[in-house]
């Protein structure tokens, strides 16, 4: 068996079963392996992109990574972004780059570049195998470090002949670290902050939004009073009807601010202390007020749901019940289309176990709270702040769990970053209904040009900002790609639109124009 | 006047005049100085692949650099691989990439990472400005960083604070160093060897073939019987009619090999020794035969014209006139496409001075030698392999050269990694042809499938280089970007669609289904 072989059968005994391909030459001993091991599902995107941002939402659902192939260091490059955005989620995905055969290196040959150095800014675990007999103890090294609490980034760099020669068979899986515990300390001067009767906050994220986790934070705040607030961004978050409902620090700095000022505590539950997505000048970089000093209970990487049980013991919240959401989602409206409506119909129509995607960026800002009480589902943002996720997140989320409705919540300025995802929705036959939100700009830079203290922009800067001129129409691209759509200008259409992306098999998108 | 605009007026004032860009929240005080600040055209891109690929064929075409504008490390990312292409073309590229605020850093923001360490693999210079009254010197040095022989990619990393806060006026251009010379006795041994009546060729690239380097070449084939030859990719060929024309090496090794196996001698003229695009079990790296050493006459950054001037006098070549190519376009063909057909009406259709683009990969192995006697023009290809440049590149010259005719010759998967290209083109009314052959496959990989000694590819492997199930409709893809255009499935069609696209003002799409 050559290393191509030995590496495809070592991630399938790794139960790393799905492939993100965009493969070229280098990696064409390894696209030939898939065919020979049972097990390893490949998708194919056609741009690194989709197979970065696929791998990211499919770890967030499964909880477990995917491969990844790319072609080199232009093909890692292309899919950087979203492996970005990826690590921030701490989403464990397992890289494969393909590199020219460690002897064609000297020659300089046009593709060659440094792939390590492209990819260290933003990789947890990083190798380049040496040769064919090793490939396969470093693809068992990298599905490890892929998966060690919370969640990391491991890139592999497979040079082509180390693919090609004689491999040395299937390689165990190393040891996983445990998650670690934090101190009894900790947990108790969390539980003195908790108990002081000031106003305190509980923020969270990561497992701490989910399941267990959430079910605990939910019991601590009915015996304590905290807050419940989760960070503005979260990987994923399991809420609706029946679920611990949890308020979103906004991104804007000002209600983040408003929101934020009257804590004396904070204690974080995964989360980092809160501070602004961007510096604008005369505002604040940290978002609690003076004197509100952040308390540590647990870090992502450790065991924050442990914490979270012992934090509840400490309080005495063992046995009460959690305040979850009643199912109740808003009435649906009817009439012209504008944010608020768009979020009441959304609220009204989620599907049960519905997983919502949402780069809806300023055409969304009020959906969260709008689903509040919907039927349950979960929701997953990005994370790192790269722009052009959606698309690719719901499809790898999609592929994870093929029985549940992805809903994708996407923005026309996102969308065009990553508009690829749509071929591989429809190639894969997956249950996406995008709900494209056609605003003709980026409006969020809109409001940042006044935010930053920009006055008075002129022709070219507005020029910037928008995407009128020429006018995109989504439902052309999508069909262009497969993907069959409908364009709605107001709420009927819309909820019309949305039931017949839901009802469709495969996937859809709805062009909503605002 | 603030950081950001002391360096917009650095950049006009150092002769930078095109700003291509995808910009963020850090960039918007550059942004709205480019409303104060005459002489700087903003040509916006939905992706940043758009805008560093512009960049690449603006500097081919202007000779001299225009400027990207860049969002944090996540937007330079995604322009990585075309500066990557970039560079291996020698482009000059001034890249100014926003940061956070410098005090904002340390609060590791969603957006924040290394963006040095991105950068350093592909850019040849690099700073950070540490604050608004060093911004436009930095600029300006990044400018005569980029002009340096024989162009350089320099990115200038701009932290939101230092474009906000009160800058330094504007700042004069540092010298930018002389391309060398090259050593008398470096010229005195090329001569030596081309008179030495063996079997030779000059390897040219860069300013060897164009303009009065190509004409030295010619002269100096002329007198001595050597064989002219360019790399399988060059930056820019200026052939065709009355031009000296010159063979390219083939990129399949085993043609490569045929066509360089009785050399004795290779002399290189800005080009570099031809080694093989990729390594292939039992397939040399190296495409000279043994024996064949090459003699460096001039590296790229040295003065590759003026070391031809003092060769051709060394062989006697002052006077003699060069054989260039007569006007004599292949007969338009008629009935059925194939890449035959193709290519002669191609040949038959060129306008005269048209810039071509060539990423028609395997659809157009034969397009090169099937216009060798077409109307004059330029021939500009893809420098670093990594696919997906046509587009922004055919983009970015006819912003270059709003006079000339671009046919952009670009295949289906490499198209759809920027697509996004065609919307810049629509919004700025540029006059390109894009030929998209469709042949529904990455067909390249096909074909290297066999040469990597993969055999007997299964269904899996097979699928990951077929781009059908679902087909792409690229006229579908055009239009939903505000480009007109057709499909075509014969010549007569073909040679409609073509003429259809050269007349119509602004963009056009002819979608060639092989």
């Amino acid at each position: 068996m050559n290393g191509a072989e030995s590496l495809v059968r070592t991630l399938v005994a790794g139960d790393v079963n799905v492939c993100f391909t965009n493969p070229g030459t280098s990696e064409m001993h390894f696209v030939v392996a898939l065919d020979r091991v049972d097990g390893m599902r490949c998708v194919l995107g056609l741009h690194e992109t989709v197979v970065t941002g696929a791998a990211d939402g499919y770890a967030r659902m499964a909880d477990k990574p995917a491969a990844t192939l790319l072609h080199l260091g232009p093909g890692l490059a292309n899919g950087l972004a979203n492996l970005h955005n990826a690590g921030r989620a701490r989403s464990p995905v397992v890289n494969i780059v393909g590199d020219h055969a460690t002897y064609h290196r000297r020659f300089d040959a046009p593709l060659t570049s440094d792939i390590e150095g492209l990819a260290r800014p933003l990789c947890h675990w990083l190798r380049t195998s040496p040769d064919a007999r090793q490939v396969a103890a470093d693809g068992a090294a990298a599905i490890a470090a892929a998966r060690t609490s919370p969640g990391q980034i491991a890139t592999l760099i497979l040079p082509a002949d180390t693919a090609w020669n004689e491999g040395g068979g299937v390689a165990p899986l190393p040891p996983v670290p445990a998650r670690a515990q934090v101190a009894d300390a900790v947990v108790a001067e969390a539980a003195r902050v908790l108990r002081a009767g000031e106003p305190a906050a509980l923020l969270l994220t990561g497992p701490a939004v989910r399941g267990r986790g959430l079910e605990l934070a939910g019991r601590i705040a009915a015996a304590t009073g905290v807050r419940l607030l989760a960070q503005t961004s979260n990987a994923r978050i399991e809420r609706g009807a029946g679920r611990v409902p949890v308020e979103r620090i906004p991104y804007p700095v000002d209600p983040a601010l408003a929101m934020l000022k009257d804590l004396k505590h904070m204690v974080l539950a995964g989360a980092k202390a809160p501070v602004a997505f961007f510096a604008y000048p005369d505002k604040p970089s940290v978002l609690t007020p003076p004197g509100c000093d952040p308390h540590v209970l647990a870090r992502l990487e450790e065991d924050v749901v442990d914490a979270l049980a012992r934090l509840a013991d400490a309080v005495g919240a063992t046995a009460g019940p959690a305040a979850t959401a009643p199912l109740d989602p808003p009435g649906l409206p009817t009439g012209p289309l504008n944010l608020e409506s768009l979020g009441r119909a959304l609220g009204a129509l989620l599907p049960e176990h519905a997983i919502v995607v949402d780069e809806s960026i300023t055409s969304g800002r009020n959906f969260y709270a709008l689903t509040r009480q919907s039927r349950p589902h979960d929701w997953l943002q990005n994370m790192g702040g790269s722009i052009g996720l959606g698309l690719p997140l719901a499809t790898g989320a999609a592929v994870a769990c093929p029985d549940r409705p992805v809903i994708c919540l996407e923005s026309d300025g996102s969308g065009m970053y990553c508009l690829q995802a749509l071929w591989t929705q429809a190639r894969e036959g997956l249950n996406v209904t995008t709900l494209l939100f056609n605003n003709r700009a980026y409006a969020i830079l809109r409001h940042e040009l006044a935010q930053v203290g920009a006055q008075n922009p002129g022709r070219k800067a507005v020029d910037m900002l928008d995407l009128g001129r020429p006018d995109l129409d989504w439902v052309m691209l999508a069909r262009g790609m497969g993907v069959p759509g409908e364009r709605v200008t107001n709420v009927d259409e819309f909820a019309r639109g949305f039931g017949r992306g839901l009802k469709t098999p495969g996937p859809y998108l709805v062009e909503v124009m605002l």
